[in-house]
């Protein structure tokens, strides 16, 4: 076992809807195994799932919590079994850390659907030795090899950590659904996923609209990459684009009327939720008549992945992100409760 | 203007959950149009969408209402500017009759879902004369030549009008979908519609798996084609087929918890919604999460009608019906309405 300093929610603690206080503490990791690499973690997003998840974890803890599940960081020990990877190069992980291999959804590269549920980031339990994953707000991180990703070069790290969660849940649907020069896609939400929904989408030569209630964000939405903007609230606008779109990426995390966006969809057209809301959604009969489909979409597996950042890197590609200090983690939380901020955080452990 | 007999709904009639009573009573037709025929109906199939627009009618009417919207007759009379069809020629007719031509959908031979909304065969109103369009529940119906197809020869005529409303409705999702050889397929109500997804799929390749609520019915489901069947209220057979069906088509009426039927998809599987319950359907995210589309689907167009007939022909598909004869009309509705039909009601308009 080896020790690392970690940003905790720890048994007793508190947290709610305007405060989230994480501790400083230290926690263990396994040793490297011959298939691991040992990552000193240098910048890891903070997700919607984070707050969730810690949301979650309040009074049924009985060991420290720790979230973080998009980070890189640099190899600094490498098990005697790994080829490809090398101590002092940057690589980037995402929210699972393993899976079982052998099913058919990870020998499709779908390992976010392994027939014996995926190892998660952190708030899982490890294959191997039974222990609770614990996540990347913290110094050091212990990772099988085969689910790190070597940070292409020129990219800023700060804002490829967050690809490796909000990148990849956007572009698997946008690759899947052969999203190219042309294609009209539509976005709903435009938050962390978003946004960089709309960089990916515009990079592969779509026509993008962004669906927005705020009409100021029309101006932020065309600097992303969007064609054209919408304001949600307005009729006549929404009737305008009616049955114009073949994509429509929803990202909106709560429940909420699919149907103005299902009718913006041409017939065959695909509106795909990315959320996890509780109560689901309804669906209208007549709004999918047209051949719509209203499909979901988890995070991707290793081929999307590893081909994401690669289109990445083509076309520059990173979140936008703000950095703070890992010790502002709080400061971070609460902001993101808020609303406030623009796209992405990500936490500098080294301050 | 010419007359026919037809069978109709008439204002002051009554109609409810235990009668309908329609009327042999006479209705007028236009007389053909240079690019018309006249058809002498010979077999109606009785469709549930029947059902609904009576119940939906009674107390609505200041004329005679005449459903009818699947039907078989022979050409009696062909307009002057019909090149392709000829007296005594057997033709079907399903449940559009027009639309605009010149629309995105009409030119993509998606004319049920024209953007000047579509004549429908009964309950609509014609293009040119704006007269209401009254149903095939008739001895003659004038209708544009162009929105009649062939009736192949070796095919029984009464199995084939259900197969113009019933028939065309289920193959455009499989036909869409690629359904071919191996697909694993899922059929949900075994009735008018089921019972032809199941001819239609079988007959493509697929492996069929009919989902039912009662075990009786599973011989009957492996005649028409089934390799499996799975009693839907038995938990161990719904888990036994979790996640091995790449597409199923639904077509129960009412509103019904869609979560079952996700489950049996596999990773990018799609869950065809046919019908069109006023109530709609819950969504759950964590059902749709695997890339699982719910896609709907109303009638087909022109080209795809065109296939599904010479489909049908090719390996003897026709619906299996039962045939009263026209005056027997009200005992074809009240049985539909209480289920008591295997599995679909033909009438015979000789009789």
């Amino acid at each position: 076992m080896r020790t690392t300093r970690a940003f905790a929610l720890l048994p007793g603690s508190t947290d709610g809807p305007d405060s989230t206080v994480l501790q400083a503490t230290t926690i263990e990791r396994r040793d490297p195994r011959p298939d691991d690499v040992v990552v000193r973690v240098t910048f890891c997003g903070v997700c919607h799932s984070d707050l969730h998840a810690l949301d979650a974890a309040v009074g049924h803890l009985d060991g420290p919590f720790v979230p973080g599940h998009e980070f890189v960081g640099e190899v600094v020990e490498v098990g005697t079994e790994v080829r490809d990877r090398t101590v002092g190069q940057l690589v980037a992980v995402g929210n699972i850390v393993d899976s079982c291999g052998t099913c058919a959804a990870c020998l499709g590269g779908d390992e976010p659907y392994c027939a014996e549920y995926p190892t998660t980031t952190y708030g899982g339990r490890d294959r191997i030795d039974g222990t609770p994953t614990q996540g990347a707000y913290a110094d050091e991180y212990v990772v099988r090899a085969d689910f790190t990703y070597p940070v292409p070069a020129g990219l800023d790290p700060a804002g490829v950590a967050p690809l490796m969660c909000a990148g990849v849940t956007v572009w698997q649907p946008l690759a899947h659904l052969g999203v190219g020069a042309g294609t009209t896609v539509g976005l709903v939400g435009l938050g962390g996923l978003g946004h960089l929904a709309v960089k990916l989408a515009a990079a592969l030569g779509a026509r993008v609209t962004v669906f927005t209630t705020s009409p100021g964000k029309e101006d932020l939405a065309r600097s992303l990459g969007a064609t054209d903007v919408v304001v949600s609230s307005d009729p006549q606008a929404m009737a305008a684009v009616a049955q114009t779109l073949e994509v429509v990426i929803d990202t909106v995390a709560a429940g909420h009327d699919l149907a103005p966006y299902l009718g913006a969809l041409r017939i065959d057209g695909t509106l795909v939720v990315l959320a996890i809301p509780a109560e689901g959604w309804h669906l209208d009969a007549m709004a999918v008549l047209p051949r719509r489909r209203v499909m979901g979409s988890g995070s991707a597996g290793r081929p999307d992945t590893a081909a994401m950042l690669a289109f990445a890197a083509e076309h520059g590609i990173t979140a936008d992100v703000e950095v703070l200090g890992a010790t502002e983690v709080d400061t971070a939380l609460s902001r993101l409760r808020a609303g406030d901020v623009r796209f992405r955080f990500a936490l500098d452990l080294s301050r």
